[in-house]
């Protein structure tokens, strides 16, 4: 049938993203590339190199998922449309003049709307992940689920990867992997959640569901950027989740885990700087343990 | 003919590897992963991220061959019988209460066990592995060693690679590039054993040698960890080797050659220390001689 | 028409690399790694990592381009007379009694001869990169551009990741990209000139492109290991072109990026230890900012 409700869904989820969305996400990735102490340095001194991070900033979770599929991890250069408008905001961002974009990039009805767009961009890469996977391995929901979070929050983990070639050594990264960010633990929830509605253990058309998500999204992403928190919504989930699948051994635990408990127990994604306190800690460990 | 021994080799090349000895060599590889400090600390925080090193050190070798010869790094995931049976293992040994697994796995009659049928496991993998590779290279013996190699020892890179990343800057990771462990010199024999077999150039027949060589990968594992030595067999045959093919410059070569001369001489394994040590000069050198 | 300066190009297009252009290649490459520190160090003590590692800088950029393409990896490997030739002459330079090899290789005739046929090469490997991504994607031009770049300069790349990993951490490696060497530069450049040749673009015959270009390669080559200045014929060129692209802002650029404009306006190339030294800095206040 088509209810007025299945008409809008429908016509959401036929948007194309391409010039606006895209340039959306662009536009926020570079930006944040641009935040990061020495990277307009860089683009003064060699911007070959400055392009290729800006290219890996724009299309990492694609690149990412190109890797895991062992294709081309190149393939993203043939389309030369989405190229010819990322290095022109590229050059834009970082070359204007009185930096213009910077100072209109500044103001938070303007961050506001490129960082709701970007998110949108989200949903559609992974279902895009999850469909070119399936392609691949019939009711591999396993693998669907890794690419659609790689395409969909990758790009972080290869920006990461290229500072930690490039030099740029920040024992921070680990943070990404110890404690996932915010996008990716959405992003992973999502992936989930389509990958089941694509083998069909949910009982919710697609558009429907790429409707819910995409709002999901959209509102806890520009809440968080009004009320500056970090990351609220998924830590009462997240604690019913580790209760149930670890919590029942804590009362068990032998006294000497009680201590690494406790940050699970209050929430994973709360207590920020204690998992790398604690890394760090076992970082020296493992020195000492290793040096003596 | 069919002579009682050669039915018994036949009927161990056709033993499966899928129920027992796939569970001995993920319990043998997840307990390394849990002695490792800070390892059951992340369990704990970000259960993910400790469930992907887990896959990584249980499925490492196959994704390493895979990387080498194209092919998704993600196949392993679609193979959801293993996945099961490792995740399963994983959640029983990092969250079980009492750490019952690990108090058991504490008798060495177990580990002995264990680590036996792991051993087991590696020859199957070294066979795979070089069957594989012949289907992409007829007659390509180098990549038939390197990928039976790969598959057979290749776990402990991916996991070394897999904590650079993470940030656990440990440089003794190189000491597994710079002094192969002996794991990885016995998987390096055997791959060129069975590759010679396979291109017809060992007048014996596979389930034979599969069967010979597993004993002796079996019996020097509990050898070596009943009289707790870290390498012992291939010390005279390293010697022998290495005199053949590097020995005889010995004699000719200068003195400031003399120094690094002698820990080749007397066996590359025997001098754990000494190499990490030169390494560190070497780098200290490097360092000054950029700096200046 | 078959003028004889067409004749002579077109002999010169055809003549094959295999036996003495690829000698003078592994020849240099493999001396530039022996002049490493520590190398020599590590062939006697592990003869099997230091084979791999020679294996690597002779093979480095074709394995780039595998990797880029996702070919496999190990491809070649399977072109045994080139592994064997290169695998010779990593044997005679690393354990020729009385370095006989780095003895001769010292005179200064046999460098630039040596290193003018592996510029020679470098043409060659160009045009082949080319070529070889253009089966890939018709028309994908950038793509051509970094497989012809990828397989003409990657090698520095490749080996600098394979230090990195080895645990040789040496934060002058990003150097490698922050401020590109000269030969990647000028591959760059003959990438995509080559490239703008394939499309059409360049009214010249390939033949006589690959004389020119070689020529250039080989004359500079030999005039900067003559009078031993690190990079000079590209200098100017830049100048003109980073004026031309980034110059005009500079006047409205504001005195916080003056400090930056500087060394891009006298010549990228002409400043090695300032970019460095401000990444470094960079560095420094980036992980200030992430500790407070």
């Amino acid at each position: 049938m088509d209810s007025p409700w299945d008409e809008l869904t429908l016509a959401f989820s036929r948007t194309s993203m391409f010039p606006f969305f895209d340039i959306a996400h662009y536009l926020v990735s570079l930006m944040a590339l641009k935040r990061q102490p020495g990277a307009a340095a860089v683009a003064w001194k060699n911007p070959v190199s400055s392009w290729f991070t800006a290219m890996l900033h724009c299309f990492g979770g694609g690149i990412l998922s190109c890797i895991l599929l062992a294709e081309p991890p190149l393939r993203f250069l043939a389309n030369h449309t989405n190229i010819l408008l990322a290095s022109s905001i590229w050059y834009i961002i970082f070359f204007c003049p009185y930096d213009l974009v910077s100072q209109g990039y500044s103001f938070l009805p303007v961050q506001l709307l490129a960082a709701g767009m970007k998110e949108v961009t989200r949903t559609w890469k992974i279902v895009g992940g999850i469909t070119h996977a399936n392609s691949y391995y019939k009711n591999g929901w396993l693998v669907m689920i890794v690419i659609g979070w790689a395409r969909g929050a990758g790009g972080t983990i290869v920006t990461n990867f290229e500072q930690l070639i490039k030099g740029y050594w920040k024992p921070e990264s680990e943070e990404e992997w110890l404690k996932m960010t915010y996008a990716s633990k959405v992003t992973l929830l999502g992936s989930v959640i389509f990958t089941f509605q694509h083998t069909k253990h949910l009982a919710i058309s697609k558009h429907n569901l790429m409707f819910l998500y995409t709002i999901f999204l959209v509102t806890t992403k520009i809440t968080m950027m009004i009320t500056e928190t970090s990351t609220v919504t998924l830590a009462p989930f997240e604690d019913t989740l580790s209760r149930m699948l670890f919590g029942w051994q804590q009362q068990f635990s032998s006294f000497e885990k009680k201590s690494e408990t406790k940050p699970s127990s209050n929430g994973t994604g709360s207590s920020a700087s204690k998992p790398v306190a604690d890394a760090s800690d076992n970082v020296k460990k493992k020195h000492t343990k290793k040096t003596e």
